[in-house]
C-alpha cells in the first residue's frame, strides 16, 4: 500500500528557495505542501521600493495559490511551524488553525529575520524590513513623520521628526538611504508649506569599515560617493549601541554621537528564521553563525537524509545570504529528492555559482561586479533594471514595475503615498507624541 | 491692516467637493487650509476595486500634497476637527498634534460614514467600505476567509467561512457582489485544494422592493438578472435584524432568515460625518434625514454666510449622495467665495444638473441611465469605464487602472492578493476562532 501512496514532501517557506523547489518539484509525482505564515511570495529585493511608495504591495508580492495553480501537485497553507518532529516525521503550528502535517521529505526554507544582536526592545523603535506589513508601516511611518513635521512649530522637535537614520549599509541600507533621498528630494518637493523636505537629514550608519562589504574597495567607494552626492550623510565605522524613544547612539571614531531621530531604519544585522531554532532543539544540533543550521553538502540535515535545509536558514561556507542563492539551493534540493524518487543516483554536491552582484543608489545610480568586471552608473543601473525584472513573477507584476519605473523617471508623482491612519496611530512614536500632548494637556 | 491680511479658507474634507472647492479657490487670493483625517483623496467609486483585489490604493488615493503641490495657496494638514468655534471662527481638533485653525470662512465638506440604525456594535462584525484601511481590511479578510476554508473540514464551519453577505443594494453593494463573484469564479478557481471557490454563496441582501433603489425599474429588473447570472443570490425585502459573530439574522416576506456567514459587507446605509453633530450642536440648529445639516439656496448655514456645508453631509432636497452632485456642490461654494472675494453679486442659488447615473455589475455589464435614456450591457459598461476613469485624478491613475483592467479582461490573475497578516490576526473573527480553539485544547 505504501508504493501507491504518493511521496509527500512539505516545504516551509513561500521565499526563493521553496517557490524554486516546489515549482521543481511539481511534476515530481510527490505531492507537496507549501506552508508560508503569508499568502504571498515576496520579492525581497524590491521590498525598498514600497517601503518609499514607488511601487505597490501586490507588485512586488504575487498570491502563492496564484503561482502554483495550475500545477495540482502543488497546496499552499498559511500557517507557521511551531514543532519539528524528526522521528514522527510531522510539523505541527497554527496560525489561522491547528496544523499538523506528515512528510517523506522536509525542506525547511524560512529564511532570515532582522537581528538587534541581543536588543531586542529596539525592535519598537527601529523598524525592521523583512515582510510587507514593515514595508507598508515604514511608509505610513515615513510620509506620516513629514505629516507631524508640518504641523510642529520649528525646533529640535520638528527636526527629529526630520531626520531619518538607517542602520546598516549593506545592500539594502544602501538602497533604502538612496530612495529616501529621491523620495524627499525630488518626490515630495514643493508639497509641504511649513519646511522644505530637502532639509531632511538622511544618515547611513554601520560599524563595517566601507559600506556594502561584500563589494570590491572600488565600487565601495563609489557607491559612498554616489550616496553622499545624494545628500546621505555616511557615517562608516559607527556601532550603534543605543536605540530609544527619540534617537539612537552610536560609537563612532570620534568618541560618542548621539543622533535626535524619529525615523529609525533597521538593515543592520539578519539571523536565521525561528525555525532553526526549533529545528536545532529537535536534532539536538548546534546552530552556526546567525543561528543558521549546518548542512552537509547535499544540503541536508546530519542524520536525516530526509531533511533539507536551503536559503538563508542554512550555513553553508562560502555561499552569501542572496536571493540567487537561495534559488540555486531550492533548485539542487528539488534535484536530489526528484532522484531519489525516480531511483537516479544523487547529483553532485551543491556548488553556488557566483554570478556577480549589484546595488542600486537612488536614480539611475548602480555598482555591479560580474565575475570581476565592476562598474557603475547608467548601465549598471540598467543591468540592475534587467536583471530584477527578469525574476520578478509574472507578466503583469513585470509590466507594471517597468511601466512605474519609466514614469518615475519622467514625473516627480509617485503612485503609493497612501497612509494608513490606522497604521501611523498605532506607531509607537506618534503614540507617544499624542500621548504626551494628552498628559501635558490634562489638569492634575 | 486686516484689509493686507490674505482671506482665511479652511476646508475640513478632501473628498470630491472639498478638493474641487480647494482647486477652485487656488487662484483667488485666499489663503486656503484643507484638513483631511487621511493624508489622500479617496476615489470612493473605485474602492470596491480595491477591496476585490484588481487596483492598488495608491491607483485610487492620491496623495492630497501631490495634488495641491503646485498650488502654493493651499496648505493640507491631518487632523480631525473636533470643535467649531462659530463664534471665534476657529476649528480644533488633533489627530498628529492639537490643531486650531482660524477662518474667515469655513467649508464643511466630511462626507458620510456607514450608519448600523442604531446598531453600531454590529459593525465590528459587519465591514464597513467608507475608507481606504476599510478596503484593505476587507481584502485581507475575503482572501483570509478562503484561507480558513483550505483548513476547515467539509461542514458547516467551512461554509460560513465561504458564504459572503452583503448588506444594502444600492450602486455599492451590486458592485462589490458582483465583483466577489468574479473574484471568487474566475480568479480565484483553481487556486484551492480542498474546495471549489465556486462553490462559494454571495448573498445581496436588503430591505427595499428592487435593487439600486435609484434606478429606473427596467434597470433595476436587468440589473437583478445580471447578478443573478453571476450566482448572486439576491433578496430584496429582506430587513436585517441581527448582526453577530457568527452571521445575521433578517425578516423577509417568508419570515425569519438566518445566514451563517464569516464575511458580512455593509453598504446599507450612510449618515453625515460625525461632524454634522459638533456643527449642529455649536449652531443649535436640528440636523436633517441621516444627520445631514440644512443649507440655504447657497450651501451656507442659515445665519452664518461664512459656512459652507457641501457634499454629502449637505441636506438639500432632490440632491442625491453622489459623487457629481459633491462636486457640483464643492465648485459652487467657491463661485460664491470668489464671487465674495472679488465683490461681485452673489451667482444664482445652486441648482443640481442630473448628468445621469451608472452602475456596474461584475464584468462588462452595467446600467446606464443618462437624462432618461436608458440601456445596460457592454455599452454601458463602456461609458462606466470612460466616465470613471474622467474623474479619476492625475494620468499615471488613468493609465495603470486602464491597464489593470484591459489586463483582468485577457488574464485572471489579479495583482492585489495580499493578506495583510497583521490585520487578518487582528480581524474579529479569526480572533475568535483561533481563541476558541486555544480554549478547546487547554485542559480545564
Amino acid at each position: 500500500m505504501a508504493g501507491s501512496e504518493p511521496h509527500r514532501v512539505v516545504i516551509v517557506g513561500g521565499g526563493f528557495a521553496g517557490v524554486r523547489a516546489a515549482t521543481r518539484l511539481a511534476k515530481s509525482g510527490a505531492e507537496i505542501t507549501l506552508i508560508d505564515r503569508a499568502n504571498h511570495h515576496l520579492f525581497q529585493p524590491l521590498l525598498y521600493q514600497v517601503a518609499t511608495g514607488l511601487l505597490s504591495e501586490g507588485q512586488v508580492a504575487p498570491a502563492l495559490r496564484s503561482m502554483f495553480r495550475s500545477m495540482g501537485a502543488v497546496r499552499t497553507l498559511m500557517g507557521e511551524i511551531e514543532e519539528i518532529d524528526l522521528e514522527g516525521k510531522v510539523v505541527r503550528g497554527h496560525l489561522l488553525e491547528e496544523l499538523e502535517v506528515p512528510y517523506d521529505t522536509l525542506v525547511l526554507a524560512a529564511g532570515s529575520e532582522d537581528s538587534y544582536f541581543g536588543h531586542d526592545d529596539w525592535e519598537q523603535w527601529a523598524l525592521p524590513m523583512k515582510t510587507l506589513d514593515h514595508a507598508a508601516r515604514i511608509r505610513s511611518h515615513i510620509l506620516g513623520a513629514f505629516e507631524m513635521a508640518e504641523q510642529e512649530p520649528p525646533g529640535p522637535a520638528r527636526d527629529a521628526w526630520l531626520t531619518y537614520a538607517v542602520v546598516g549599509a549593506g545592500p539594502t541600507g544602501v538602497e533604502l538611504a538612496g530612495q529616501l533621498s529621491v523620495l524627499t528630494h525630488r518626490v515630495l518637493r514643493d508639497e509641504y508649506r511649513a519646511f522644505d523636505p530637502a532639509d531632511r537629514r538622511i544618515i547611513l550608519l554601520d560599524a563595517v569599515d566601507e559600506i556594502l562589504p561584500s563589494f570590491a574597495p572600488s565600487l565601495q567607494r563609489r557607491a559612498h560617493r554616489d550616496l553622499e552626492k545624494l545628500g546621505v550623510d555616511v557615517r562608516v565605522r559607527h556601532k550603534v549601541v543605543g536605540v530609544d524613544d527619540s534617537g539612537l547612539d552610536a560609537e563612532g571614531p570620534e568618541g560618542h554621537v548621539r543622533i535626535s531621530a524619529h525615523t529609525i531604519l533597521w538593515s543592520a544585522g539578519v539571523q536565521a528564521a525561528g525555525l532553526a531554532k526549533i529545528l536545532g532543539a529537535a536534532a539536538h544540533i548546534e546552530l552556526g553563525k546567525g543561528g543558521r543550521v549546518p548542512v552537509g553538502p547535499d544540503l541536508t540535515l546530519a542524520g536525516h537524509p530526509e531533511v533539507f535545509v536551503v536559503g538563508d536558514m542554512a550555513d553553508l561556507e562560502g555561499v552569501p545570504g542572496l536571493a540567487p542563492a537561495a534559488i540555486q539551493q531550492g533548485i539542487y534540493a528539488a534535484k536530489v529528492i526528484a532522484a531519489r524518487l525516480d531511483g537516479r543516483p544523487a547529483p553532485a554536491p551543491f556548488h553556488y555559482v557566483d554570478k556577480g552582484t549589484l546595488a542600486t543608489i537612488g536614480r539611475q545610480r548602480a555598482v555591479a561586479d560580474i565575475k570581476g568586471i565592476r562598474f557603475g552608473g547608467p548601465v549598471a543601473f540598467a543591468l540592475w533594471a534587467v536583471v530584477h525584472l527578469f525574476y520578478l513573477v509574472g507578466w503583469g507584476n513585470r509590466v507594471g514595475t517597468v511601466t512605474r519605473w519609466l514614469w518615475s523617471l519622467v514625473a516627480r508623482n509617485r503612485r503609493e503615498q497612501v497612509i494608513s491612519v490606522t497604521s501611523l496611530l498605532s506607531d509607537r512614536r506618534v503614540e507617544e507624541r499624542v500621548q504626551s500632548r494628552v498628559d501635558d494637556s490634562e489638569p492634575v
